[in-house]
């Protein structure tokens, strides 16, 4: 089973009191669609900031949701001195601490900072008519030059998804794959 | 069959009139041996630039070669704007643009950037032993939250090698490996 790669930056979701404190309750804009209906890349950035380093530029998507999540990468995370715990979206209790700097304001969160699990977005049919109802985890391949297979891609469904797989920077470039490639999801269970 | 990996950060290999012009003939002295005999890494580090951007603190690994190499990740490929190739070490005809900055001047390599291929130093003997003697590349699975399986994994062979997986940081931070951790060749031909 094939389907598309997507692969996520360095980014924040934010609720509306964090966002609030960071950016003055100014709009929060769309500049891009995502392809995950509704979810957007905003007009606003923030400055990742920890007591090794910083990280500029890195952007809030949208909409607000109801909690903070910081989600980097393993480079970023050497980068800024932290150890995040590999986490599922929403997932952010006793996750790393990390703070982020606005234009009108600091806010330091004691927990929220992730690397995101690899996962797929897939609607509950195509779960069943593509026959992994019985999994929560799958193992997606790579081909090219670095291809390869990754283990624990945790399958994500949901009724309005675009189906696709998520990885971060660390695994896009490890295995030199880009945005909107194809990748195919292992169907057996033998490796 | 299990082996341990090492994870190669950026670095530069350079010939004595490449090194002289950047570091005014200085010694180019020991901080640390590598793991393969004989290779260490030194006190002396670089800048890299290319039109779009630098990294700095790129180190210099001894001894001195009979030609220039610069080794960088696809993540720092991306920093600087280059499209380096991924490539053997040793095998620079036609690979990517660099410049190199040193404390006594810069040099311009038309070509010299790569993207180290994915390898195993192996002696001869452990690649009969082994039952390898037929592959020019193999399969490599690491396990964990973030473990896979990568693909083209060349053997080099040499008579004084220590027996080690080589990735780079965007090999070993997408699968969350470390140092000295423990990987296994995969020693069939199914998948």
């Amino acid at each position: 089973m094939n389907t598309t790669v997507g692969i996520s930056n360095r980014h924040v979701h934010l609720t509306i009191d964090s966002y609030n404190k960071l950016f003055n309750n100014e709009p929060l804009n769309i500049v891009k669609e995502l392809s995950q209906p509704g979810q957007f890349a905003s007009d606003k950035k923030v400055i990742l900031k920890t007591e090794k380093d910083i990280i500029e530029n890195v952007r809030i998507l949208g909409p607000l949701r109801d909690y903070d999540q910081v989600e980097i990468s393993k480079t970023d995370a050497i980068k800024l001195g932290i150890n995040p715990p590999i986490r599922n979206s929403g997932d952010v209790n006793n996750s790393e601490k990390i703070t982020l700097i606005g234009p009108s304001g600091e806010l330091e969160l004691q927990s929220g900072c992730i690397i995101a699990a690899r996962h797929i977005h897939i609607s509950p049919k195509q779960v069943i008519d593509f026959g992994l109802a019985n999994k929560e985890v799958v193992k997606v391949k790579f081909n090219g030059e670095k291809g390869g297979i990754i283990d624990n891609v945790y399958l994500k469904p949901t009724e309005d998804s675009f189906f696709e797989l998520h990885v971060d920077t660390d695994d896009g470039n490890a295995h030199m794959i880009n945005q909107g490639d194809t990748c195919s999801i292992i169907m057996d269970d033998e490796f």
